[in-house]
């Protein structure tokens, strides 16, 4: 993965995949005592970042393969973001998706046209019945992170990041980035270490499924614990990839933690401030952001996806606005 | 008015008032049937595009009238944009609200520095009471709408607006502006005009409240019945702008008119597919474009703004998401 990658897959997804604004607002810096800018990728077509690493794979296969189609397996993000760009290309799409997924994101997946899958994630093996699949039907597995192209597409969001930091006048920040394998960090990290070094990912986890920081702490891919039990749905994965640590152990900073109620409250403070909707595991690099211990003037947070279940925004609403 | 006006004031607004995205969601489209183009104001920086009117009108005055002060009157969102503007202009600024603005606005309008000064809107006089102010402090109206330099500021979105649909490939649309004086519809009519006639203005409003659709109808300004009674709380003016509505017979279609709940599901479908914030008010023209009679098959809505209280917003998503 290099620059020339990122730059190609952005070209090819060109009028497909939006750039997304950098938002702030005066009264949320006010609030929190720092200035926040916040890359919200859920404004994305597919309602997350997805919809670039799913352009940038299905776009960069070859035409035989992509007429047999693809398939990939997601909890939702990565599912809707490969069965739009599969639909716009006319390949078949097969997505496998855990059965206690939000309603919403399984809805949504099959209006994208694609085939859904359920499975139940505490007793079937994914990776067997996608396996299966593939091998009967010829399709092509669109990794949710650990493949190059995947990274390609996710290293837009750097590309941009860097052109919009320029145009605010940050000359120094973090940038938190929401991280279940670390796909849209590694991408991020590439691109900025090319375009403006001054800028470093720091990637953001929920409690409890903090492999990524626990892995770039001591060097090792770490696993988590548990597979379910917290409301971040969207990065729940289980360890980090085998493309995405070294990059990021190279250039990314130490991981943030945040908790299920910092999420929710940052969830609430986006309503409020920011005008946009984000889903828990979306939220989590805001709240990083936002809540973080020792955190310099200028932070920039990616909000990562806003495909959320009404009661389950409702909830943060009531809870924390 | 002209557009040598309204492109002055965007060259002012530079740095300080957003670009807003155009957004689509080809999941909404194939839900209603046809292709909507969403321009999200609900992102300005005050959460409106109210923003640009107050940052044009301010930056306008003279340095000695600045240095007085200014002076507003607003049910929330051009209060806070007035009131974000002479922030930034070191301008001393007073708000009139009405004390059942929705909580958030008035909390807002203060966090940026304004000093809020509440009526009561059945009993009191707010133009007496703003008059005394302005004499004893020589502080300057800014009008909400009618008023030639707050036109050409809000008219900075049909310049946006002309250059994002030309990118998005639209070669003819309806552009849906939700309406109280018709100060923003006015501004965009004008710049579409000249930009791109190809583009229509139509004005949107609640039921109960379609003094612009009666005026527009009848060449004459009516008023409403009512002064409250509707959700939409943002757009409840009295009638049409003695400035505003000759540009709006000129140029202009006729004035769509939606009811309360059509706005409150045009909420839920955008905070389901879009993933922005919109108040009731902000969602008008958005339900007149996708729930009105004898729509084309792409049409534009101005999404206004997104300043709701979290029990409004919950309320459309428990009864429509």
């Amino acid at each position: 993965m290099n620059l020339t990658m990122i730059e190609a897959a952005a070209a090819r997804m060109a009028g497909h995949v939006r750039r997304t604004p950098l938002l702030n607002a005066p009264l949320l810096d006010k609030a929190v005592g720092r200035r926040v800018l916040v890359k919200a990728e859920c404004l994305q077509v597919t309602g997350s970042f997805k919809a670039r690493g799913g352009w940038s794979a299905v776009s960069a296969l070859p035409e035989a393969a992509r007429k047999r189609g693809v398939i990939a397996y997601s909890s939702g993000n990565h599912a809707q973001g490969v069965a739009y760009a599969a639909a716009r290309h006319g390949a078949p799409c097969v997505i496998l998706m855990p059965s206690d997924a939000p309603q919403v994101k399984i809805a949504n997946t099959s209006a994208y046209g694609a085939e859904v899958v359920l499975y139940d994630r505490a007793t079937q093996d994914r990776d067997a019945i996608g396996a299966r699949l593939s091998a009967d039907r010829g399709l092509t597995l669109v990794k949710p992170f650990d493949d190059p192209q995947v990274i390609a597409g996710q290293g837009t969001v750097g590309l941009e990041l860097a052109e919009q930091a320029k145009e605010a006048g940050v000359t120094a920040a973090p940038v938190f980035v929401c991280s279940g394998g670390g796909g849209l960090a590694s991408g991020i990290a590439l691109a900025l270490e090319a375009k403006t070094p001054v800028l470093q990912v720091r990637t953001a986890e929920p409690q409890g499924f903090d492999d990524m920081a626990r892995s770039l702490a001591s060097g090792q891919r770490q696993r988590n614990a548990a597979s379910t039990g917290s409301i971040c749905d969207a990065i729940l994965t289980p360890s980090p990839g085998e493309l995405t640590l070294p990059i990021l152990q190279r250039l990314a900073g130490p991981g943030a933690v945040v908790t299920d109620d910092q999420a929710l409250q940052a969830m609430a403070l986006a309503f409020t401030h920011l005008r946009i909707v984000l889903e828990p595991g979306g939220a989590v690099a805001l709240a990083a952001a936002l809540f973080g211990p020792d955190l310099p003037e200028t932070v920039i947070a990616v909000a990562t996806g806003g495909n959320v279940d009404p009661a389950t925004f409702a909830m943060a609403l009531d809870r924390f606005a």
